[in-house]
C-alpha cells in the first residue's frame, strides 16, 4: 500500500510538488494557511486537513514548505503543529529553506517525540517543481531518508543524501552562496565588456566554452543579455536565504566576504522594491554603482 | 607555400605554442631573452633570430607571448622591436595577457606602419598549450583574423572572434574576473560546509549537479578538497590580470567590488610567498581568515 502522505505549505514550490506526489499514486492529506490555495490540490485528489497535527494524524511522512525558520517552527512544534499529531515512526520532510541550527534543534525535539526529520531544501525554481527535475539535498538518519527517498524521487531527479540533521539545509546555504556570487561575478564581467565597448553577447560565448563556464553564465547570463527578470528565483527569497548563510556564519564564528558583498546588492535591490523579480536583476544595482548598463548588440 | 611565422617569448605558455605550430609544418622564426628556452624549438626546426625586428624581417605573421604590458610594448615597439623589421602586410598576433587600452594604443602604431595586430589572449594552461586545446579570444580587424585563423587553429580548439583592437584582452579580463570569483565563492561554500560539520566532498557532489554547477565547482573545487595547489596556473599571473582589471575599470570609471574584493586574498597570497602556486590556493587565505581548514572525508 503506498505511504500516505502530508504536505503543509502549497504556495509556488509546495503545490506542484504536492501535485506530483498525487499523481504518482500517492494519497496525500494537505493543509495551508491560505485557502485559496487548495482547489488544483482537491480536484487532484487530495484531502485537505484543519491543521498540522491534523495532517500528522492521517499521514506517515509529512511535508513542509514554507518561507522561513520562524514557520516552519510553527508548523512542526506550535499550537496544532505536527509534533502534537504525528504518529510514532513518522518523518516530517523539510523541503523549506531555513536555519541549519534551527533544524538540528527540531530534529531533536521531533526525536524525543518518535518522529524523524529530514530537512530536504531543494534548488531549480517553480520549473523544477512542476517538471519533477528539482535537486534535493537531505540531511538526517539514512534509515529516514532510504524510506523516503521513493517519494524524494518523485519531486526531484538529483537527489543527494549529504549527511545527519541540518545537513541538507547547509548545502543549500552552500548552494545560495555559490550562485549569488557567481552571478555577481558574471554582471562584473558583462559590464566591463560593454563599458569597454566589447558585445558582451560575444563575452559571454567566448567565457562558455573555458574555466569560467558555469550554469549560470549560460542561463544567468543570458537573463542580463535579455533583460529578462521575471522569476525564476525571486530575489527576495535569496535576501531570506543569505541572512541565513551569513546568521550560520555569525554562529560559526567564519568571515565570508564575499556572500556579505553579494548580500549587500540584494538588499539594494529589494529594498528598491524589486524583491519580486528573479535574484539575476541584482546586477541592475551593480549597473547602478557605475552608471552604466550591459547593453547585448546582434 | 606555408606562412612563414615567428614566435617570440618562450616561456612556459609560448614554447609549446612555438612547438605545435612547428609540427603543424609552418617555418618558425624564434626569439627568446633567455636563450636556455630556445634548444627544445631548434631541435624541432626553428630558426633562431637575434632580435624581435631580426623575426620580423623572415616571417609575416609575428606571435608574442611575455608577461605584461611593458614587455609587449618593448618587443613591438622597443629598439629593435618588431615594428623595424616588419614587412607591409604583416601580422602581429599578441598571445599575452596585457592592457587592453595599451593593446589598442600598439595597434594603431603598427596600422601606421602597414601592419595590423591581433589580441589573441589564451585560457587553458599549460595543459592546453601542449594539447592545442586553449580558449583563444581574438580582437583585432576580421581580415587579419581570418588570415591568421588556420594558425590559432592549430593552437586552441575554441577560437572566438570577439570585436576589434583590444576585444580579446577585454574578454580576457573578463575571464578571469569570473574565474577568480568564482573559485572564491566555492572557496567560501566549502569552508562553511566544513565548519557547519558537512562533508565538503558531498557538498561539491551535490552542488555541481544544478545552477551552483561549474567549470571551477567542478577542478578548482577538486583542487581544494586534495589540497593540490601545484599550477595549474599561477597566483602571480592571476594577480597580474586582475591589476590589469581593476587598472581598466579606474580608466573606464567602473566599480567593481567582487573583482576588488578577490583580489586583496590573490595578494595576501602572493605576499605570503605563495605566487607560485596555483591561484586556487587563494583559498588558504579565506580559511586563515576564520581560522578554519576545508577537510575532505572520504
Amino acid at each position: 500500500m503506498a505511504e500516505k502522505v502530508g504536505y503543509i505549505g502549497l504556495g509556488i514550490m509546495g503545490r506542484p510538488m504536492a501535485l506530483n506526489l498525487l499523481r504518482a499514486g500517492y494519497p496525500v492529506w494537505v493543509y495551508a494557511r491560505r485557502t485559496e490555495a487548495l482547489p488544483p490540490l482537491t480536484d487532484a485528489g487530495a484531502t485537505v486537513c484543519s491543521s498540522p497535527a491534523d495532517v500528522a494524524r492521517h499521514a506517515e511522512v509529512v511535508f513542509t514548505n514554507v518561507s522561513d525558520t520562524p514557520d516552519v517552527e510553527q508548523i512542526v512544534l506550535g499550537d496544532n503543529g505536527i509534533i502534537h499529531g504525528a504518529k510514532h515512526g513518522a518523518v516530517v520532510v523539510d523541503n523549506s529553506t531555513i536555519s541549519p541550527s534551527a533544524t538540528r534543534s527540531m530534529a531533536n525535539k521531533l526525536r524525543n517525540a518518535g518522529v524523524e526529520m529530514l530537512d530536504a531544501p531543494v534548488s531549480g525554481g517553480e520549473k523544477g517543481a512542476i517538471d519533477g527535475t528539482l535537486s534535493i539535498m537531505a540531511g538526517g538518519r539514512t534509515e529516514a531518508f532510504e524510506r523516503v527517498l521513493p517519494l524524494l524521487q518523485v519531486l526531484g531527479k538529483n537527489v543527494v543524501h549529504v549527511g545527519g540533521n541540518g545537513a541538507g539545509q547547509v548545502t543549500k546555504a552552500c548552494n545560495q552562496v555559490v550562485i549569488a556570487q557567481t552571478i555577481a561575478a558574471v554582471g562584473e564581467a558583462l559590464i566591463l565588456a560593454t563599458a569597454s565597448g566589447v558585445n558582451p553577447v560575444k563575452v559571454r560565448e567566448a567565457l562558455l566554452g573555458g574555466f569560467a563556464g558555469s550554469r549560470v553564465l549560460e542561463v544567468h547570463g543570458q537573463r542580463m543579455l535579455e533583460r529578462d527578470f521575471e522569476p525564476g528565483f525571486m530575489a527576495r527569497l535569496h535576501q531570506k536565504d543569505m541572512r541565513i548563510v551569513l546568521e550560520t556564519a555569525r554562529e560559526l564564528g567564519l568571515a565570508l566576504p564575499g556572500a556579505a558583498q553579494v548580500t549587500q546588492y540584494i538588499n539594494a535591490l529589494v529594498g528598491s522594491g524589486d524583491g519580486e523579480l528573479d535574484s539575476t536583476a541584482l546586477v541592475t544595482v551593480q549597473e547602478r554603482l557605475s552608471d552604466t548598463e550591459i547593453e547585448a548588440r546582434k
